[in-house]
């Protein structure tokens, strides 16, 4: 394996150049590209062209670069997400068509809840959760009904290391909040992320009874109505806890 | 670069790792996973061990190996899809909700649809399109009504190569619905892939009337009714068109 000067492997530079492009549906300049990765621009180039070779990246005029459709292709045909995607998806647009507001499916990324789906409607309300998106676990109503459906032990790990970088919430707070998602069956956060709206959501739960993602909504504050709300998403979330136990090759019950 | 005996570099291998993964949620095993790749045990354990380090892949008990959540994420966050897919779905779902049927939206990539989007609901008949799946463009409507609105040059190097390996149609006969596509406004094709279904598909335009999607349903034969189908459809795909217009850095108005 043909290390650089500062030790880093071609794996290593190959993965800095793919975690280079940013969040959105932007290309980046070569040059921007090489600098995100912390890659001389020659490095940078010859990586490009080579990744370009194989459909991996796409060059367009003007030394614009792009992650490629045949990469797209490649991670996505075969992806950790795909079970959890198929078994949810008839069950997000039930929700959908009953709510007519966003709904998402998260799963967690370390102390992040990552979203992997969500299906929004034009008119509804902003939902900050992307696809592909992260945010903390603490500011997302997912993220809390994730955590709240965790191991004492990983949650424990969770809160000791937590720290809000804006200083407005307390370990103990989260603690407090975790109890209180586990005790009514779902969690709940009105106008964190947004003052207008109010973030509901429920685990999907395996055969130990560990979350293995939330199924959330994002409603304005003035519709929220909990006592037709929480049993819709509850019986969704059943329902792809359901689906999910008979697919084979599911994540959560092979990384044990 | 170092190169192998063979003269692949490290990039290729790398990425006859990632291709080496099949359509599916399969995990594969280490062994499996270098035969497929066509590398070494030695080498491919390497590689594997070091992309897992980044969270690329995933290495499960009994030396299962499958892509990662981190990959999926760095690949969705910034996807040429991203653009399309979101400008779309709205309307997909609009559509799923009119007619109950299995919506899906495909690309060119090569001589074959690529599925990047797709709704289906339970019950709804049979659809092969598969996110991320691909089809040769001769038996799927969403292919016939991408390359009907393709330049005349691409179209005439699709015919001369085409070949359909079940011997069942002839590059006149796909001349032939190429132009019908054009002169009616969209593609069908009834019971080729199933023999109980109809597809029908119609094109996303650019400004310059070129295809870059194709937006299409599959419904069962026998509940076909073209004249409410049709409309509707056109009427997402126009809406979905128009959406792309205003997106910057969405494919098909950069890479030209």
């Amino acid at each position: 394996m043909a290390n650089s000067v500062s030790g880093d492997s071609v794996v290593d530079r190959v993965v800095r150049v793919i975690e280079a492009f940013p969040e959105g549906a932007d290309a980046l300049q070569l040059s921007e590209l090489a600098e995100r990765a912390g890659l001389p621009l020659s490095t940078a180039h010859r990586l490009v062209r080579q990744l370009a070779g194989h459909g991996l990246l796409e060059l367009g005029a003007g030394g614009h670069v792009r992650l490629g459709l045949r990469f797209w292709e490649l991670v996505n045909r075969n992806s950790p997400t795909l079970a959890l995607r198929q078994a949810a998806m008839p069950f997000m647009e039930d929700i959908q068509q009953v709510l007519k507001q966003n709904v998402n499916l998260g799963v967690l990324e370390g102390w992040e809840v990552l979203f992997v789906e969500r299906l929004s409607r034009p008119g509804s309300v902003v939902n900050r959760a992307r696809v592909a998106g992260r945010m903390p676990l603490h500011i997302s109503s997912a993220g809390m009904a994730l955590m709240a459906y965790q191991p004492r032990g990983l949650q424990a790990d969770y809160l000791e290391q937590f720290d809000d970088p804006e200083g407005k919430v307390t370990a103990d707070v989260v603690r407090h909040r975790l109890a209180e998602a586990v005790q009514l069956g779902y969690a709940q956060l009105a106008g964190v992320v947004d003052p207008e709206t109010w973030g509901i959501a429920v685990p999907v739960l395996d055969a130990k009874k560990r979350a293995v993602a939330a199924l959330g909504v994002v409603v304005p504050l003035a519709e929220v109505r909990l006592q037709a709300l929480v049993p819709a998403l509850q019986t969704a979330a059943r329902g792809i806890g359901r689906q999910l136990g008979d697919v084979r090759g599911f994540r959560s019950t092979e990384s044990v």
